[in-house]
């Protein structure tokens, strides 16, 4: 094999632990090609990614199928950089996603809550629409709303995070090249307060709109394409995975990121865009394990088609990281598929469990369900008092199921599991975050938040912000 | 000013967030630097650092002094090299200390509790042993008693990290030339089992014994020096500094590290260390926040003195790193000098708050002693709950007040605090490492522990083990 048809593989799919050192050929090819222009950037986000939920995904896929996370994995050899970065808001140490996605997003620090909007009314310009001027098609990936904080605060300048229905029509106006993830509430005339059907709006703007895995996967062509796979965010990776019905309809965010730079890289000025996994960060809220690992690795998958397209292209500049850290989750026992070993073959999320209840239950069907998708047996004191909570009754006389006792099975699974949770909130951790590409030499070891927007800016010789306010 | 005398006062000492970018007559000098053969070997452990450590930590001291840590601000600019370590022991994904200090100090893994003896019986050189037989001095500092698991996994091969009262003789035979901590137990011989007074031993082979802080800052000249300053463990930070008498007797982590770097480095062929924070970890288990970040901040220091001294030097390897997770808090309330505000006045940890309680006490004494000390007021009822936790009764019929409710207290101070716990035990993360020196131009973004061995002998061009079993 020569050797350019070898990094035309992906320099990240055949990487060994010492397949790329400091010297190796491939490293200077590499080396080389980071003097560039970085023409595409990608910019990808775990939501809530806690250092812990790093480590035990790539913990349990070195254990169950022996091999490393592919961001973990990334960093053998020299050839990504990392940065430890500082994730406040304009107004606390402790983030919000929309106050972390704009200080990318717009190159300053807000007030928890806001879009891009600053603490003395300043209106950034938001980054996607900066590189859609310089003539780069754009683009956002998610796995929860479209029009939810995180991809919005690289699109649009909102008071309030909570304007989705909103939001959803400014991204019309905007007509960026792809937008994929969850919302129907916010596009469907039968589901909005003002009956607008966004959808056929987008449609007669010329929008190929995507509704489902299959229409997906047939999209063609540069854009624009709007698609828009569930209502809410879309089902977590371990229910769709073990559900064929639902594996059918929804695709994953690997499926949705290929086909995003497919449609993106067409363009021959370039691409930026941004992939979020904002479904880490409401399993980390929930201190929903089988939830929060899965996903992690089915956003890890698409850190891996961004690293190997990068790695081929040449030209492209690749950030993934986090917005803040959420509950702090940490792996307490270590016995090798001991405890841990029971989330390798768990088939289903905490919050599908609990959904599947309610309080006129036994505690053996308790018991038995949570058996045959988790593989834990929890003792009958446990089941009633889960079966406990669901007796509260809200005004319409009906038992409120929006509020499943995710932290109360969370406590119960630790012992079975070895997972503990610190908090069900986001918490002020600086966080890890990894770069390869044009412009990746720069990074220090140290970044703020905000500084990342001029940061991708002057790799791609965009103009950066001057900072006027 | 000279760029000599500047860069003589410490690089680190005057690093802005500018100072020292990629292209300034620092780095370059510094990247000059750094093609030499690391001299000396400063190994820096926080023991049980959890991110959320290092991160509140570094809030902490951003929010009440206004400045960075010197471990987090020393990643500002472009001069140091981070990885991500993999902690495992050859047993568990989960190490204990033995087992992650041999995997340094030995260059393989070993069962957790074991110290540099192997799976299959393997008796590695430890790393202190090489150094000194390549002729350069040798030493440990720690906060915790000079035999613990930490130090020792740098000096001996122990079946089991219990034996310290057998490590603490080991040490004479061994001859090194630092050796500071706690652990009076190990040395009196009116504490030891044997009643073997191993001072006069140390003192008849030509040791300098030094018990409180006064006799350790007369030592004078190149060793051998035996430092132990406490019976077990030394105090905590914060309980040392608020209370003048034991600050008189008992020296910092900084007092300890600046005098053991005066005296390894008069050795002309170099020297190498390891210093370990070995009370953050203690602290971490506790659950006990104002123990935790103000040791933390104690170990950070020492961390300045280590980058400092390098930085002059510019002969000098700085590695600062935990051995794993515990307990990995973090602070989930964002106020500025709101909740977490409380632990910018605390002047007591919760070990000593609860060990001036027995069941006898009231709960306003409780109350009015938490709140004298930590400034929080907590409710009638959790004092009450508080004290329900002295009514247990020994064999011997007293209160036991070594099982004093640390972790009850932690979760009473969490609505104060805005700081959690998802453990009381070591978790199985990827943690942090910091590189400063000749050699860490080498240093890969992912490594595993047992690799930092070779690592640091090929640094400093001493023979590296050759993994013959």
């Amino acid at each position: 094999m020569k050797r350019r048809d070898f990094f035309r593989k992906g320099v990240f799919a055949s990487l060994g632990a010492t397949a790329l050192g400091t010297g190796s050929a491939f490293a200077r090819h590499t080396e080389d090609a980071f003097r560039k222009t970085a023409k595409n950037v990608i910019f990808l986000v775990s939501d809530g990614m806690s250092t812990g939920t790093l480590n035990m995904a790539d913990v349990l896929l070195k254990q169950k199928e022996g091999r490393r996370s592919r961001w973990v994995g990334s960093y053998q050899g020299n050839i990504m950089k990392r940065s430890l970065m500082e994730t406040a808001s304009s107004n606390s140490v402790v983030t919000d996603s929309a106050a972390a996605g704009s200080s990318w997003g717009g190159g300053m620090r807000v007030p928890n809550g806001s879009l891009n909007i600053g603490p003395n009314g300043e209106e950034p310009i938001p980054i996607l629409q900066k590189f859609k001027a310089a003539g780069k098609s754009v683009g956002c990936v998610t796995s929860v709303q479209i029009a939810h904080a995180t991809p919005a605060a690289f699109c649009v300048n909102e008071k309030s995070r909570n304007a989705m229905p909103v939001i959803a029509e400014t991204y019309l106006k905007l007509r960026f090249d792809v937008m994929f993830g969850g919302g129907d509430e916010l596009f469907n005339g039968s589901k909005r307060a003002d009956k607008k059907d966004l959808y056929k709006d987008y449609r007669a703007a010329g929008f190929t709109v995507a509704r489902n895995r299959e229409e997906l996967l047939k999209v063609q062509g540069k854009g624009p394409v709007l698609g828009v796979f569930s209502e809410g965010g879309l089902p977590y990776a371990i229910d769709r995975e073990n559900d064929p019905e639902i594996k059918k309809v929804t695709p994953s965010m690997a499926e949705m990121v290929k086909k995003a730079i497919e449609i993106l890289s067409q363009n021959p000025n370039g691409f930026a865009m941004q992939i979020e996994g904002g479904k880490v960060d409401w399993a980390a809220h929930g201190n929903d394990a089988p939830a929060l690992l899965y996903d992690q690795i089915d956003f890890d998958e698409a850190v891996g088609i961004a690293l190997d397209f990068a790695a081929r292209d040449g030209e492209t500049l690749v950030i993934m990281t986090t917005d803040h850290g959420n509950a702090n989750p940490g792996l307490f026992d270590g016995g090798v598929k001991g405890k841990f070993g029971t989330l390798f073959t768990a088939t289903r999320s905490n919050e599908w469990i609990l959904k599947q209840l309610n309080g006129d239950n036994t505690p053996d069907q308790v018991i038995d369900l949570i058996n045959a998708y988790q593989g834990i047996t929890i003792k009958p004191e446990e089941a009633i008092a889960l079966l406990k909570n669901y007796q509260v009754v809200n005004d319409e006389g009906l038992y409120d199921t929006g509020k499943i006792p995710l932290k109360l099975l969370s406590e119960i699974q630790m012992p079975y599991t070895g997972i503990g949770w610190a908090g069900t909130g986001h918490s002020s951790d600086h966080v890890e975050l990894g770069m390869f590409g044009p412009g990746s030499e720069n990074l220090p070891a140290f970044i703020e938040n905000y500084k990342l927007h001029n940061f991708m800016l002057n790799a791609a010789h965009v103009p950066a912000m001057a900072y006027a306010w």
